[in-house]
């Protein structure tokens, strides 16, 4: 069985190589009668762009086109073709890559996996498969506001500088989707000392979806805290997911973690939004880490094709810290993990109210 | 789509309520050839049992019984029908939650999900569905040990106790399957401690699976590490994974936290044995954390099925950490994830010899 | 993938050999608040026992127990768990084709496939494995009701006695469940003599489904005709399967087939219910063959595990006609599949008035 | 879930509507290592359309472009994009339908199901789709190709002409892909008919699949047998299958419709090829039968969105008879169905030998 798919009801299933032709998604199972052109899923993939949302020459890459599943703006219940062109498909050389394995990279699992594989830019293996993803969520994301669900995500670590407090107004606003506004001069000047290092640095993200239903998740299997763990995993460089309190459960009473309830609501939220694998109608809220790009320009012991000892240094552009970027791609799994789970909730229980008594 | 089936190409169905009638599981894709006996299955059921295998009165609980798909001793690659009666269905009274939530428990979001639910002991919601998880888990097991992989995980943390060093060999001799011997007479003196108070307490468990060849896992979305974050974020009160360094790599450089690779092998293992998504060959290792149970003898604020104000205390016995137990379900879900993933691969790539260049 | 599932939405996973301890499913899906109890179950399985419903001494048999998913007489969401006995599962010797394979059934098959095989009664390929495909298609057909949507099938031909009429309210009083009871003699006949022949015979059976809304089935490859087709040739011995007028279109003009449309309905319905892949609201109807038994007292030629010829007789009780009590197995696969496809399309479609304006 | 994916282990999921901007289509799970070029694909693509392979002045149409998964003129195993572009997307006037159900067609049903429909041409409903399925065929006929089997399907009935012989060796040379050369001036002449009268005809197809193994088809629901019953019917106007001797069974007694097995083959072939739902190694063959186009220039009545009376004309290019172009479409989905099932078995099978003893 492939892997190129996620999720059951609301299905997203993508294509595409770094440097191949084009990347390309087909989103079957979205319901009809949702409002949808393709300047509203330009605006998330701008999020994730290199250089982010102010270099406005780059404006200009990554055009989203809308192939199909969409009649005079309205989704029509039939499959969404989404495709965008790579235009410098052929504009860097990977020669030196051909027969070695970038250390930290997937250049040696896959060629290992498929006895073959297509070696520039990391081919099916690079982050850029991802611009697919967050295509895809915005479909999503147009669905869930409509229901009242917002999701939110921003970067609150980036090597030892650690966000103190939460300004989710600004996060927008300064280029690293940074928490506290504070720490930002602190944020840009470490990157300058990697970026000058030729090194690159890990990164923490922290995550809150507001307005959820009680009910969204499958027991046992496919429970909600499991497919969001899931979900933020297969993001490129993620080691680590955290939901509610996370690690810190492990020090923690039973008395103190449980949320206790009254008519007014949860007392607290230890929980991060789910029981059982079950949304519980709190804020669904956790953390998820990012390890360093391995794309450095410090040189590295690795070995070839032949599997003979040789040296490797990545060079042209990389993002110093990977985690940047994938603010806008955390926020699109979330946003295609609610969305195919509320799908699939409300086929079965479609004659449940699972609203009341809501607290 | 319903959330009880684990697994693709290996597929485990399970059902089965705390105090229902029985639990029992259907392994579907199990290959043919492979020796399978109950007692087997009973030797690793065994390790999770209240009480764990010190209790030889318990000996006559959770008897597996195979019903399908083993013939002469032998699988015959047809679906593998398992059950479990039982026995002391009826033996308790759970009147008390009849209308009433407990906080911390699932009760709340069942109810709400689907407009009604087996209280009794907590119905599906309840850990005891993990027994099917554990007896599946046994004919990986079986199937992986064949191949040369093999699986271990222990306590590392409970409460403030935290392992100092690794002594793997003794992890079954001491009741906590704690890793570090000589901090049992600590995790003692603190669960006494716990247990008098009436409360609970969390705990963290490290695993690690070697023996892995390269290859395993399917890109981009059902990645081993995605797939494997899920697998034991599924299990009952898990809140937190992380695969290799974890959330340490917020804080590393790309320089070290890169495993550099020679003929002789990797010389680190930061990643924790996966490569965008793919098996390295190297060690599969990773953590979890999971929350104290939520079944305690203090008191507590909730609401009833009206939505009224009500305080509730759960009697009877319960696990005052949940983490001890848990090490037999890690090891059964990580097994359950690999094989499924084992013949995914090699369906799709039996003509490719993923080994060879060898590290 | 193995392949012992059936539906997405409302999943059926069977287990169970002929002669092996037990038969039993698990029905993963299923809306919450349907009342189900094990008589309701019963009553379906009862129509394709062996002798069907006339044979009091055998009532005793194929007892269902619910194991799971039921609680206080109502379905809660949760997996529900059936459960068969093999009361007789060790009374009959099998030895005789321990290593023959009997020509036209499935032995030389499933021992090529799996490299083994248990024998006894044909193991996994005996029609006794349907007799959890009727159980799983009470609870469907018990929803359908609810919704107002009635199934019905009947034998309209066995060997060259083909019904002349349709006595839809007669079929459950005469022991072939034969549509023309007029004809009930001369099968009655027909089977007297294949039966002292010891040989065996065909049959072509006829199904209706009335009350189904507009808008069933998941085009363009799940069409609601497509898995019909699936549903019916998945049962033992079916050999074809027409929708609306079948194989008779390939004579028929494009003026003379469509179903011209009127607000007060369609003028016809040669399509059969279906258009496009999706229900139109007219009577789903169509037909289906099954081949005679392959276990007949008839001595044939055929080859042992080693490849050798040799001769072989099945001995012992059969049916001489399997097509008799296939009816009750097409009710189950036509409720599985239907509902399976109701669930689904609420789902996606929760927001859609599917039936306005309904001619 | 939706409906628009076809296979487990290898997956194609189809989008695009008639008149939309393009088809296009994902192949995920395609083993590694299988020489493909776009012409490759072209050749089958040109055999289903319009006016077939005579009238060069089409060449230029459906030109097919692969987007990833190959690198080098080899596939890697990575998720295969297709796409054609949509050039006379708008060239047609459909206003006279947007607001009618043409009868026969899926217009009601998915104006119904989704509350909304892209009219022009049928949208999603429309045979063009099957464009797709012929190219994802290509590459599952490439890949069967190299294991020996090889699959063909010719007409063998339009209207009341039938196929009095076969001459498999030259369907491609006459236009209507007929089995018997000596009947097509017959075929001729009614077409010619038909196609004055505007009205449209029925046809029959019969398929041969060679050199399959023992093995293929996992029971009891995804027999080999039931999945390409579902292909078949999922196929735009199919209304009947049929497999080995399909209806005739009915009248059938079991001593002749056994095929008996020697030490130098089978004695016969009723069955088609599959026992138990498994591949048994003889020619997979059976029978389709396709409705005649609902398309026609013959007034019929209907109803408008409103539900009020009305009346329509199909105007502008349709085939008198959807089977000719059906041929290339059957061999694709056959294609679709062995390759899946193969992936399947190997996965679970990989340590057997399903070949011996082979007769």
């Amino acid at each position: 069985m492939p892997g190129n798919t996620w999720g059951q009801a609301f299905r997203v299933t993508t294509f595409g190589e770094s440097h191949g032709e084009a990347l390309g998604a087909i989103i079957d199972g979205c319901p009809p009668g949702i409002e949808l052109t393709a300047a509203m899923i330009q605006r998330h993939l701008d999020r994730r762009k290199p250089g982010g949302r102010f270099t406005t020459p780059r404006q200009e890459d990554d055009q989203i086109e809308i192939l199909s599943g969409v009649f005079e703006g309205v989704t029509t219940g039939t499959p969404i073709g989404l495709l965008i062109r790579n235009q410098d498909a052929r504009s860097q050389d990977y020669a030196k890559i051909r027969d070695r394995f970038r250390p930290g990279h997937a250049d040696y699992t896959y060629q290992h996996k498929h006895g073959i594989r297509d070696y520039r830019g990391g081919g099916r293996s690079s982050a850029r498969e991802t611009a697919m993803r967050v295509a895809a969520g915005a479909i999503a994301q147009q669905f869930l506001l409509q229901q009242g669900v917002s999701i939110r995500s921003a970067v609150e670590q980036i090597g030892d500088v650690k966000a103190q407090q939460s300004d989710w107004q600004q996060i927008d606003d300064n280029p690293f989707f940074f928490l506290d506004a504070a720490a930002v001069p602190e944020v840009e000047a470490l990157l300058r000392t990697i970026k000058k290092a030729g090194d690159s640095i890990g990164a923490a993200i922290r995550f809150e979806v507001a307005g959820l239903p009680v009910g969204l998740g499958e027991p046992v299997f496919d429970r909600l805290d499991a497919d969001v763990a899931k979900a933020l995993m297969s993001i490129n460089a993620v080691k680590a997911v955290e939901i509610g309190d996370g690690f810190a459960v492990a020090n923690q009473r039973g008395s103190e973690h449980r949320d206790e309830m009254t008519p007014s609501g949860f007392l607290s939220n230890h929980s991060g939004g789910v029981l059982g694998g079950i949304s519980s109608g709190q804020v669904l809220r956790g953390r998820l880490a990012l390890k360093p790009t391995s794309s450095i320009g410090i040189s590295g012991q690795t070995i070839n094709l032949q599997g003979e000892p040789t040296e490797i240094v990545t060079k042209g552009r990389h993002d110093p810290c990977v985690g940047i970027r994938a603010v806008a791609i955390v926020d699109a799994m979330l946003a295609l993990t609610l969305m195919d789970h509320w799908l699939r909730h409300r086929g079965q229980n479609a004659d449940v109210d699972c609203q009341t008594p809501q607290i």
